[in-house]
């Protein structure tokens, strides 16, 4: 039995988008699949609202905020972290012996525009990460801020993980600054995993020629030079279905849904969860004025069992995540992310609201 | 116009393995896709004769031989190249410095077991790396023959890329001996490009502890670890849709052809292309008794346009391959791997015998 997902990642599937990837193979050097892969990086330049390179990679966003990191980071890099996937960055330079700080908050904080000035004011970095929005604490860090405070350090690179929130909430890459900013597949664009992609700009690339050993698969370098040059093509063989499902997913979001009106709707189901919260006595964890809009992590102020909670919703064919790593059954998610309807995630809450004190 | 591919990789997938794409999504840490993978495992376990781990990765087969050769080299690695996937092996040590040496045939040769004594007993490393099937040249190893070899060099870990033939030829791993063998969804599988996998050996993961800076993504002690600790789940979002064809595709293979019959189907299938090129006044690339069964290199004697006759295949509804880099034009390759019948080669050589002398 199939289960709606409310989880932040994979999220379900419409069933023509799911229909795409049973299209039949077509070379990976045909004149096809390069006009194909123009179509999906200019209608990503829309979605990104960036004029900088796109970049594909078959791998989940880890992958590319791997290689990001790995290529660009020539002297030391500063991680500003508010939950998991913050530490993953911290985690990916440890992993490659990329020399890096880790700055983090308590979770549920963002990542404040002022203590990212006072770090990048020690001349000690050339690049900086943020996460946009962390699935971990359901906090959205303020880029316009940090990209204001960024503009007083214009040489040091800015990457942003933006793998839980591009499609979802707007981020406008070229008038924020942003070096690298990497999504993937199974978040708020709304296709399976095993996709990521990124923008990139040609500075950062300039400055990542100084790096050493950046490995093959995820060296944005030769990424870039593959798709600037052949063009539109990637070194190894690309996953061919995710293509096709992702040309036709981003048809539908810039030319049915429209922006707008995407975004829009998901600020509507982040402001319904909340609501729920409150009325159904929990508490929000993250800090006020700095919550996702396109998952929200709830405290379990009412100490119910999260996973008895999760299988009694199961029967009923819904499912929602438990808190994460440590803020597992102290907290539990609710994502609202994708092509998730409002009219859907009320079902939910309702039946929430009845399960909840069972 | 979709055409047939006779090109070593993307293949043709059976409809019905594409329509498993299609499958809606579920969570990535459910009960559901722990059985599937697990299920994955076993199959390939079986096709790889052997009871070493198996480990999946959402990238194509370059991504685990970088995270290979990266992961298990902590002395100096040998690569034993005879084309473009053989190099690929030294491209992937250079770029993420691990000491190696490159030892390269003229193309069309096979990397001969008495080679490797020389180099093995030097005793300067600690890895070797063999491709089992060389889809630049058309020349398959004599893996057996290098397995009686290497028994003199026990401590030596052997790194098998069998990208292009796992699926399509025999290869025991444990009885061989291979400490990591590779392989790729979109060639002998009968899959769509977008996942690898490997299995590996205790030893190797052994051996492996003492390799400092592995990275992430594709470190394969972590997969490794995940894999048996969780089990079955991966540090990362997996490709699920891939893992739902490859599920459906693997139980046919093992349970409905059975690899014995897939095995000599590519065998029929190679003589089949090597007396039509003959017989056609061509010559094969590869040096007798070391030829590919799943992708046959032609020599273009006759000095035929590639692109040109590539072109009028196209207007019939089929796609040959032209020779990899330096080879273009001076060969021409036709691939006879997955589910390709026998019946549809012979279709593709009757117009090929009637194209050729346009």
């Amino acid at each position: 039995m199939y289960k709606k997902l409310f989880i932040p990642g994979p999220v379900d599937v419409s069933q023509d988008i799911l229909d795409a990837f049973a299209t039949p193979m077509i070379g990976h050097r045909t004149k096809d699949i390069i006009a194909l892969q123009e179509r999906i990086s200019k209608n990503l330049q829309k979605l990104f609202y960036t004029d900088n390179t796109i970049i594909l990679s078959t791998s989940s966003g880890t992958g590319l905020m791997e290689g990001a990191i790995r290529s660009f980071t020539a002297k030391r890099a500063v991680v500003f972290s508010v939950g998991a996937f913050g530490n993953r960055w911290a985690k990916l330079a440890e992993t490659n012996a990329v020399p890096f700080d880790k700055v983090e908050v308590e979770w549920g904080n963002p990542t404040l525009p002022e203590v990212i000035d006072e770090y990048l004011a020690t001349g000690k970095y050339d690049v900086f990460t943020v996460t946009h929005n962390e699935t971990t604490t359901g906090i959205m860090n303020p880029v316009e801020a940090i990209a204001e405070v960024r503009k007083k350090y214009p040489d040091v690179l800015w990457l942003v993980d933006a793998v839980s929130s591009m499609g979802g909430a707007k981020i406008e890459v070229d008038k924020l600054g942003i070096d690298v900013c990497i999504t993937s597949t199974q978040k708020c664009l709304g296709l399976p995993p095993g996709m990521s992609c990124c923008s990139v700009t040609e500075r950062a690339i300039e400055h990542g020629k100084q790096v050493k050993n950046r490995g093959f698969y995820f060296d944005i370098l030769n990424l870039y030079k593959f798709v600037k040059e052949k063009p539109y093509q990637y070194p190894t063989t690309p996953s061919i279905p995710h293509m096709f499902a992702l040309d036709k997913q981003l048809n539908r979001i810039m030319n049915e849904e429209g922006l707008e009106v995407r975004f829009a709707r998901h600020e509507t189901m982040a402001k319904m969860v909340r609501k729920w919260a409150i009325d159904n006595g929990f508490e929000i964890l993250g800090r006020e004025g700095y919550l996702s809009n396109t998952v929200t992590t709830i405290k379990n102020t009412k100490e119910i069992s999260i996973g008895d909670l999760n299988k009694r919703l199961g029967e009923r064919g819904y499912m929602i995540s438990n808190g994460y790593g440590a803020l597992k059954d102290k907290t539990f998610r609710i994502a609202h992310m994708a092509d998730r309807k409002p009219e859907d995630l009320q079902k939910l809450l309702d039946i929430l609201t009845e399960e909840i004190d069972k």
